[in-house]
């Protein structure tokens, strides 16, 4: 937590649950980024926070735009980015979504089977397409695969017949899944990729991307490498593979630019006892999984929490939601431990929940009011 | 799907997804159960599904409410039900919310714990408490079990001592699970219950009601037994195990009063085969666990559903939501098959969504909005 994340939970008592957002943890985040992987073209993703204020703040800096969906693509125009800037990253977009992205003049698109291929080349003639690449990988807390992409072969053929279609064979994209914690895992996909740019080559195509997707991880419990490390394995593959014809590289970090910029303060709802032998506190927070925090899915993301007691006596506790869901559980088995002098109406802060929280929240389960956001 | 709903889908192409609800199926389920079990005093559980005009039929045909939270108390209020009416039903309470809820009128509330007690005691002086019981029950598709309620010999001594901080000991509750599909599950909680009432009637403690809950279930993919056969097993619980005693019985039908009462008409985004050798389809749709399908969590919910081309050859499919997200998987492994003829743009309809869909639906993940919802 920074210290003006810090003042700003000081200077006065918001109601909670809330999310302040550090732009300058942003910014430094893209400028790292940037300066370690200089030649390769950043484009957020948009869905990790598509806040308005952290949109303006990634335009000034000179940022790209992942979109998801057409909303949000509209999103990156109304803060005056330009179509240039934007690529439709989704690999499911309805007919009338691309037609409405092509009007508004975004000329980039990725797809990853024949019937998107032939919606593209409908409604967005001679636009640039890259083919999405199903790989496998590991080490991802929040996987990806399966979803996604397309086998090499079927790249292959479709990238191919792009062209037959009118549309510009632009490049190749894949994900090693989000929060990635092992940098190797670019490696492989890499390979695969480099295979296919010059398999392409012999037939007369000269693909010019290479989309590394997103992955670069957030401080959740675990350590997880330096971005250095992360930079220097990518180099290393794409030296590897590509030799001295490397294609231009973007990149689409989500949680790496912006989780570790937002905390979430909430209060102590409750905190109870289910039996007078049972050895474990259930604490009850006024933020779950359906108002901010549903990346504890599968207890996948385990955030670093911080109370008014910390170093004092620990007990173990299952930390759940606000709602009459019992799916509304955050964490039962990932050990988590808190103060014993925890109590009912203190605040406690959930570290590096800049991403994929917010967006999340339900409109109003429960009755409970979406999670607030504050960028500072 | 009622010939109003078929009339209403046939008559103008919204733009999907959207939910419509036919308010004369609520009715009419209302007044089933209001028949089969006189007695008993229904109290809607409003997270199920909370558009005011449900509501609204509701209070006009002489419901009460269980409420979620403050937030839900201000939505039945806002429809003209009369405090005495709701129920703050949540045992998940901050102190200024019961301290708005008393000022509002509220007089019942439920609890499971002695924090929350202590908080009902200084907030809600005098009111009517029901403390919750942690029962084990099978059979329900989604289960409420361990994080609600508290152990029978805790729940005896947290009613005892509500006397003595002035609140009035009022009643017990439990909950066998949502969508539970075998009636005799009622019956060891309600014995239980008996249990409880004739120890504290020992100590001078006359408690007035038992709740049972909600846990009635809705027609997805599995038949399920006939209200009668739920009415009369809880009828021969409540007699065999209170004799010519019984207490004032609460019920809180959700799911049961306005699920069947949904459809979800949704579009074909995309259809997709992953590789060669895929021998399954991928059926993107433009409704997922983001925008209205939560609970096909772990494959809990299965839903029916409709397309134009039911009746024709159909092939094993995976189907999956709109947003970029993996867990946006709906059935992968719960065995749907879909009609080999669908096409991408298609329409398809999926049956009785009228609960826990579009309250869960988040503020706009991928940037992609709420579901819409027409009453009619």
């Amino acid at each position: 937590m920074t210290l003006k994340v810090e003042q700003f939970l000081k200077s006065k008592l918001l109601d909670t649950p809330f999310l302040v957002v550090d732009l300058d943890v942003i910014a430094e985040k893209y400028l790292t980024l940037h300066k370690l992987l200089p030649k390769a073209r950043i484009y957020y993703a948009v869905k990790a926070n598509p806040e308005p204020e952290i949109l303006r703040l990634l335009v000034k800096l000179g940022a790209n735009f992942d979109a998801a969906s057409i909303g949000e693509i509209e999103q990156c125009l109304a803060v005056s980015a330009r179509p240039e800037q934007i690529s439709y990253g989704s690999t499911l977009k309805k007919a009338r979504d691309i037609a409405r992205a092509y009007q508004l003049g975004v000329k980039l698109y990725s797809f990853d089977s024949w019937g998107e291929l032939e919606k593209l080349s409908v409604h967005a003639p001679g636009s640039r397409v890259c083919c999405r690449l199903l790989i496998e990988t590991q080490s991802a807390e929040w996987t990806l695969a399966r979803k996604f992409g397309c086998a090499w072969d079927m790249a292959f053929d479709l990238l191919l017949h792009s062209r037959t279609l009118g549309l510009e064979p632009y490049g190749v994209a894949f994900h090693v899944g989000s929060q990635q914690t092992d940098p190797t895992q670019w490696n492989e996909p890499i390979h695969q990729v480099a295979l296919l740019f010059s398999k392409l080559a012999a037939q007369g195509i000269d693909l010019q991307v290479m989309n590394l997707g997103g992955g670069f991880p957030a401080q959740y419990q675990s350590p997880i490498p330096s971005e250095e490390v992360y930079a220097e394995a990518i180099q290393t593959a794409i030296s590897h593979h590509f030799g001295d014809n490397p294609p231009q590289v973007m990149l689409e970090p989500g949680r790496f630019l912006v989780a570790d910029a937002g905390t979430i303060q909430s209060e102590v709802v409750s905190i109870a006892k289910k039996s007078y032998t049972d050895d474990q506190r259930w604490v009850f927070l006024d933020v779950g999984k359906f108002n901010g925090l549903m990346e504890t899915l599968d207890e996948c993301i385990k955030y670093r929490i911080r109370t008014p007691y910390d170093g004092s006596a620990v007990g173990s506790v299952v930390l759940a939601g606000p709602t009459c869901d019992s799916a509304d559980i955050l964490y039962e088995r990932a050990g988590y431990k808190l103060p014993l002098s925890l109590q009912i109406g203190d605040r406690i802060d959930i570290l590096s929940t800049g991403a994929y929280t917010h967006t999340y929240s339900s409109v109003g389960f429960n009755g409970i009011p979406p999670l607030k956001v504050y960028c500072i």
